[in-house]
């Protein structure tokens, strides 16, 4: 007697250590778009949960097919990737249709943001534990780079969590030749999404282009230690995180309201790293949108607090602006245009 | 009358401000190979600097040139790029020639040690305040790819400070093409490092390769993200290994002997980005070589403190081992190999 192929074993693997904590009964949700990696995935969990099978998971494995309806054709990928699931021995199997086109941030982003929402409605009313994501570590490492070309610090270079609420991504220490040869040694054929190899979009010219590029010149370890450095600034963005709501904490008056502003002293006597985070964090709570705030606006307003001389009001994105008066930073709405009373 | 060009200007502003903080009189010394980044910024001290001119800079501008011998003829680049240096009113300027070939880490950083070790013996000799590098935002950008594709956290990433002792990178926010745009409108003509174009160095593919596939399929911001994710990820290096070496500390027994270990229930508490780093300071402390310690090595410290289950001794790299007894961790030699008594 054979064992399984060594890739089929390495997802069985991944996944049933992801989901050891799961309690016995609970129902376990493959997200599965008929893609190699959520198609290997939903095979392992099937395997892993089979009653009297030889996975002996404790949990019941269902799976949940979002049709995003931006390519033609798109239900009856849904539909097959559903009908996939299904005979892999998954139960329940639901499939979604959203509506994802006209969202913010592009189309990659509405189309993440409304799989994700759909996800977290499935979960909520088939009353799923656990949510897993197909995510490799190619796909970790494609996330880093993406992250690094925005320039925006540890937390844009973090990548994607193992584990965040419901989601968990089992497969984000194997690399996709192992999604692929689990489902060829399965006989499984996976569905071939062609926006992955459309250069209209950003992240499927990081997957053909970048990281190929940066294997070639720099090794065939790259995308290893792209998603390992990910790992680490996770851990490091949280550390931060925390302290510096700690420090903006501490920044503002015990009991008092919110326009009496930020202690500039107590902010001085921090370092870079936590002040700079507190600074951006009391920006975003005053109204100004996280995602338009540069590292200028951020430097801007650290000169208030540490290289004050005098100077004016800092106008922040969102018509914010803070000004610094009698040791403290207070934010508030920017003044209207000149002539705009 | 007409101001200087705008990219002699860029390069004039950024030494004014990097050596504001320089004493009258005191000495500032370029470190100047004569390629295009030492070469602008050699001229743009000189002109700063130069006794009764528009520059009134306060302190005097001295080179200091290093030949590594490495190349054929590099005795007349490195007197060429000295004597350019005097012309550009520079004084004194001296030529050092080191031995660079035989170091550990690779031609690269032979090179790099043998000339930091010559700056500093030159600023030592002559008194300089400060020692100016001609690093740019480009050089900066391949300093994080670089760290990148080693994939070692935070600090791998962090590039090279805008200041460490007396050594400033006036620089580090200008674009390579300003550096060469300032000699040709200074008239200057910068020396050509052909090892810059030598496909065997892997900087120089980073530089030539990578970059530009960056660039071309992300965006031209690339080297600027890459810079200013170094500038943040400094600051946050700075504070983490700040908080754990205090962790460290704490998780020693107060004036207890080295081998009485550390207490695994102090580390246990603490976040992993702090945990980790401690672990791997103890590690480096205990003798294992810093660069040979994976995050694979740290991970199965790190084990031992969060995932204790009576598993045996670690063995790190430098014959080291680390070993939990009785709560706590100790790190000693690891013993000979079987039959080797």
């Amino acid at each position: 007697m054979t064992g399984p192929d060594p890739a089929v074993a390495a997802v069985r693997s991944a996944v049933r250590s992801a989901c050891a904590d799961v309690p016995a009964g609970a129902l376990v949700l493959v997200a599965c778009s008929g893609g190699a990696d959520s198609l290997a995935l939903a095979a392992a969990a099937g395997w892993l949960a089979a009653p009297g099978g030889r996975g002996r998971a404790p949990w019941r494995a269902g799976a949940v097919v979002v049709d995003h309806g931006l390519q033609t054709g798109s239900a009856q990928v849904a539909a097959a990737a559903g009908a996939a699931c299904t005979s892999l021995g998954l139960d329940p199997v639901v499939v979604v249709a959203v509506d994802a086109a006209g969202g913010r941030g592009g189309p990659e982003a509405a189309a993440r943001d409304a799989r994700l929402a759909a996800l977290d409605e499935a979960a909520g009313s088939l009353g799923a534990a656990a949510v897993l994501l197909g995510h490799t570590l190619d796909d970790q490492a494609e996330q880093v780079l993406l992250g690094l070309a925005r320039g925006s610090g540890a937390r844009s270079l973090a990548g994607m969590p193992a584990r965040r609420g419901a989601l968990r991504r089992p497969l984000l220490g194997l690399p996709r030749t192992t999604t692929r040869a689990a489902c060829a040694a399965l006989g499984l054929r996976p569905w071939e999404d062609p926006t992955n190899a459309d250069p209209a979009f950003t992240r499927s010219r990081v997957r053909s282009r970048v990281l190929p590029a940066l294997e070639a010149e720099l090794g065939p370890g790259v995308a290893g230690a792209l998603a390992r450095t990910a790992d680490q600034l996770r851990e490091d963005a949280e550390v931060l995180e925390e302290l510096a709501a700690r420090l903006l904490d501490r920044s503002q008056p015990a009991g008092g309201a919110t326009g009496d502003g930020l202690d500039a002293a107590v902010l001085a006597a921090a370092p870079a790293a936590l002040r700079r985070r507190a600074l951006r964090a009391a920006a975003v709570d005053a109204g100004a949108p996280a995602g338009e705030l540069t590292r200028e606006h951020v430097l801007a307003l650290d000169a208030l607090v540490v290289a004050w001389r005098g100077q004016g009001p800092v106008p922040l994105p969102g018509r914010v602006g803070a000004q610094r008066t009698c040791g403290r930073l207070r934010f508030a709405p920017a003044p209207p245009p000149p002539g705009g009373h």
